[in-house]
């Protein structure tokens, strides 16, 4: 409560991993106005598949940038950890209520979450003490973003007004057709779903190797209580992810090794 | 088993994420070639706190590195993950039976695990389905990678002999201290020791502000069944990690959410 006694505007953080310039975030930005006060700081460029890099060795910038003679947010010459980083530690002067980082242009479900910048920009709010939202769309393709905008203007209100455990973010993906034909919301784990790949091997024009990785979603058979199955099925795949990596079944196991 | 009856030696690949010149990585060469076949495929220079980062939009390239005119190694122009890829997908032609990735210099430990090009590299091979190791040494100096090395030796011929389930790595972090001053081994879960940041905001000497990362790490009150404290007693720490982040508890309390 500020001393005047009105309560104070929540103060939210926009970022994501395709850059500040994209369709996504805008969309987002449109929306997120109506619950607080939005500040954007978000990567200068594209840094798709990022993971939760972070830059030691060099110095970050933060450059103003503006829209249509308004001031629109600050690029950032990082990864999207870095942008979240340079936000909270040095440009809000505060930490942040709520961080949502997207929308992505892409889905962001199964082990490909584990390469994800958008998420990772979540993770590193999460770490830092903030309730964060990572976003994605469900298809790569250029695509409306409406639907998956409004829907997070609603689950962040409920965010900002309920509590979450610390260290915890909610990775959302959203099923790329118009909002009347998304079937609901499910709550659901992490999957299996990841991209086959293939390491091209080509010879550049002076004859010299080099590689190229690509490859094809595959969403192999898989309970129907994944991500990826739900996002299929054209409903919203809400899942609560965590930074402890310990596969604790199997530490239990592993104390029964008889070399330790 | 091969045609001629013998049995095939392991293939195993090394790598890391201080480069292909870092000494921690000869030294966990020099000990390796024991159990089997290596291959070192690794970043051409420090890539730490890469993260899981993977290169999508640029070629990669791998060269030929030679030590005292003996073929040594391919260094990759990339993350820790790309050099696992670009080894398992092309260079190797077969599915390594193990890759070791480290030694690192510096604790991996609690939080700071997700930031981890070592960490991820071993991560990048669970995902591919290949048994994974990764390891660090408790200090950033330069420091001997002896002690290490051989307990890495030892407990790699326990893991190509045992099965590991799949999808899990082992993050083994091993005290700096001389091996007759290491107390065992404990098997921990993932702590919550992380870097305690600034991001200290200054102008370069044109008077453009540019922003830089630095910070200690931090060891809160944790229980003793942690990563960080096992290494702080001197314990070797081995921790079974993987690649779900699904937060399980707190999925079954968002199903309860009325707002769905």
């Amino acid at each position: 409560m500020k001393k005047d006694g009105k309560k104070k505007k929540p103060l939210i953080l926009l970022t994501n991993d395709d850059g500040i310039n994209a369709r996504g975030l805008a969309a987002l930005a449109g929306e997120m106005g109506a619950l607080g006060e939005v500040v954007i700081v978000a990567p200068d460029s594209e840094r798709s598949a990022a993971g939760h890099a972070i830059t030691l060795t060099e110095p970050l910038r933060a450059e103003k940038v503006y829209k249509n003679g308004d001031f629109y947010g600050y690029a950032v010459n990082g990864t999207p950890a870095d942008a979240v980083k340079v936000a909270v530690l040095s440009l809000l002067g505060e930490k942040p209520d709520l961080v949502v980082s997207g929308i992505n242009r892409g889905p962001n479900t199964g082990t490909n979450v584990i390469y994800s910048g958008t998420v990772s920009a979540a993770t590193e709010a999460a770490i830092l003490g903030i309730k964060a939202i990572a976003v994605s769309l469900g298809t790569f393709a250029e695509a409306d973003y409406t639907a998956a905008a409004e829907y997070i203007r609603s689950l962040s209100r409920e965010v900002l007004t309920r509590s979450l455990p610390p260290g915890i973010l909610l990775n959302v993906n959203v099923p790329a057709v118009p909002a009347d034909r998304i079937k609901g919301v499910k709550v659901v784990h992490q999957g299996i779903a990841r991209f086959r790949e293939v390491m091209a091997k080509r010879e550049d024009l002076r004859g010299r190797p080099y590689f190229w990785l690509g490859g094809e979603l595959d969403s192999p058979e898989e309970d129907r209580g994944s991500d990826n199955c739900a996002l299929n099925d054209d409903y919203i795949a809400v899942t609560p992810l965590h930074f402890d990596m310990t596969d604790y079944d199997f530490l239990k196991k592993l104390k029964g090794w008889d070399c330790w």
